[in-house]
């Protein structure tokens, strides 16, 4: 059960802009027998442009190597294609071999060159993807593709996730006739790290987007969502990220200056922080969203030190997922963050509004039940003061409870 | 559970050397109502030098910043005194007042400098040390010093340990009437990372050491042991290790080219590294006992950066729990480790014995069933091959289990 609000939204069509998913039978069938959703097919129009930010993980899986490629070929993609259930990764040359298998099927089928096809894969790592159930699925893929087949896509995608992610946004833009709409959907809930998770994210708007700054934007919104969650501290060899800009519509960014810029920059930030966030809330076996925002930093790099520290320790996971304020093991995990001087009496450490810590021990005010009233509530806000600069940095986690042993000890069998 | 053999051996008596536990009242009684120890005092002979190493820990507990400044006054303390149950850690002005009382009940009751008497604590973080309990226990204590008392001693510094700990060693030395005699006990099984642990370990020895060398063994001896183990990646505000050398004995080692050098180092750090291991063996919900070796590195940090990416990574760490030979989160970790210019066609990486990955890929040698078979055991060895220099290093690890939850997610309570 994901904490909060994670509801699936009406998609707002986006013109040029079709999915699909299909059953490929990738995935092994569900308890009850019935086949899963897991391969998707999404056609952009020929005026799309397609940015992209993709695993720093050494071991990257086959078809991030080929999107590479594809990308750095032309920014002008035109299709998508995603399996789930298995992540293609560790799978050598073979590997390569079949995520190009899958785009030529593609470009075979839709009459494109097979660069204009960038692949995706998700799931288990190191087990051999078969590619005659991808190309038998080809021909159904497209024939169901439709503006409105959003909501199949996202839970195409799936893999851990108890429930498909996306957003939608559209806004009135001076000037033009067209609403702006912008797209997401997003999958992942375990493996999730900053850098970036076993997360696949795609962020589709209608706006006609120059490309550099398309990327540039992009970076910046990964950077404040994506790369800002940690459920289990394991970063994926999957994970991307890509910003489409479709471009059947009057709305035009292509300048920093132009009025529409701020906006749309702005649109997108939001977004990916709510995509991000809807990860964190369906985080395996997450029973809490647990927001840290940690202050007063000199700089950013110290902010995150600390903030990871408290995200990745088992203890702190651990006695959220109690609802025990054990405030000693933040205080501990602040201290071996590696911060250099840092001086705790000039620490405070607050649970919501309830300041716990400062001057090196529990504060005056503090009481037990105090603290107890905050951990017993889903969503948790955990501020740390450093006390020494005017930097700060949030970044958005859960606890870690049996569920999530059980789901990871028992994922492949 | 503890894995695999921890016994705690027969102690051999050191002279001079006398341990003696109490229950004062500051661990909770046991489930069935009994008192548990949870007061030590050790009594070292006017001949002793102490060498230590504290805790890096930014929030370190209060008897660690007095510790620091009375080894930093005298090398020849005569008194350890060490509670369990409370960690005496950010408990601010207050707490150091705590920690001075206790040395000063010690040294009246001994009649000797405040100065020469170290306190330890180990337990809840935040709470105020009951000091009335611990004054009035010291007669009690002083009355039942004993050079037998070793066991006693290792019982009572353990918290979450589910069994003492302790090695013990005699040695003949050519030229000497008397054997080397190394003795040692530690606690610690949760909050376990290099940097330390939650840990207390006090390794004694008869011989005389000159204190230069004394300190300059204990610190290879502890990086070489209690920090290359890691059960959850958390640091303790209290992790404390003394090298003691009694002195009694006619053993002398004050010259890094005397004969006794060479053995008495090399003892030293075998029964470190025992040591540390058994803290593996008992910890927190360990079923697996996992020595991560890294080999063909180009140099030291990054051979330790990939061994503790993959020790510290929850999807392997509950693979483990499974007994499930899921590779791929083994080389997901390695790719994350963050290794510049990792070129991954020349890594393997072997379960035992048994070959897993090469090239970018599953080995073709390998099979399911020689994994599993692996992964069933107890004990294993992880071993990766970097394929990039000469250097190696060794960590030991566990799996993480539902019993490491439990245990974390109700410890206050």
């Amino acid at each position: 059960m994901p904490v909060g609000d994670i509801n699936f939204p009406e998609m707002i069509p986006i013109a040029g802009v079709k999915l699909s998913a299909v059953s490929a039978g990738i995935k092994k069938t569900s308890a009850s027998g019935e086949s899963r959703l897991d391969l998707v097919l999404i056609e952009l129009p020929a005026t799309a442009k397609v940015a992209g930010v993709y695993t720093q993980n050494a071991y990257c899986a086959a078809p991030i190597t080929l999107c590479r490629e594809h990308a750095a070929y032309s920014s002008n993609s035109r299709y998508l294609i995603i399996n789930s259930g298995n992540a293609n990764a560790c799978t050598g040359e073979q590997g390569i071999q079949v995520a190009l298998a899958t785009c030529k099927a593609v470009a075979i089928q839709a009459g494109v060159d097979c660069k204009l096809v960038l692949p995706f894969s998700t799931g288990v790592i190191g087990e051999p993807l078969p590619i005659d159930k991808i190309e038998k699925s080809i021909p159904e893929l497209f024939e169901k593709l439709e503006e409105s087949h959003w909501p199949l896509a996202a839970e195409g995608i799936m893999t851990t996730d108890t429930c498909p992610k996306g957003v939608s946004k559209s806004l009135v833009i001076d000037g033009s006739s067209d609403k702006l709409i912008i797209n997401g959907i997003a999958k992942g809930s375990g493996m999730i790290n900053p850098n970036m998770a076993t997360m696949l994210a795609y962020v589709v708007t209608n706006a006609c987007v120059d490309m550099q700054l398309l990327q540039e934007i992009l970076i910046e919104a990964v950077n404040l969502s994506f790369n800002r969650i940690t459920i289990d501290g394991d970063t994926s060899t999957n994970d991307s990220c890509l910003l489409v800009a479709a471009g059947k519509s009057d709305i035009v960014i292509n300048d920093k200056r132009s009025a529409h810029y701020l906006v749309f920059k702005q649109a997108v930030f939001e977004m990916f922080k709510e995509l991000a966030q809807k990860i964190v809330r369906d985080g395996e076996g997450a029973t809490k969203f647990v927001t840290i925002s940690v202050e007063e930093g000199i700089n950013s790099p110290e902010c995150l030190q600390v903030a990871y520290a408290i995200a990745h320790s088992p203890l702190v996971k651990t006695a959220l997922f109690a609802s025990d304020a054990n405030w000693g093991r933040i205080v501990a995990a602040i201290g071996y963050a590696g911060v250099e001087g840092l001086c705790v009496d000039g620490i405070r450490v607050y649970l919501d509004d309830v300041l716990i810590v400062e001057k090196g021990g529990r504060a005056q005010s503090y009481s037990e039940d105090a603290g107890a009233a905050v951990m017993l509530k889903d969503e948790i806000l955990l501020r740390v003061c450093l006390g020494r600069g005017e930097v700060h940095e949030t970044i958005w986690t859960t606890d870690l409870t049996h569920e999530y042993i059980t789901i990871n000890a028992e994922y492949r069998t």
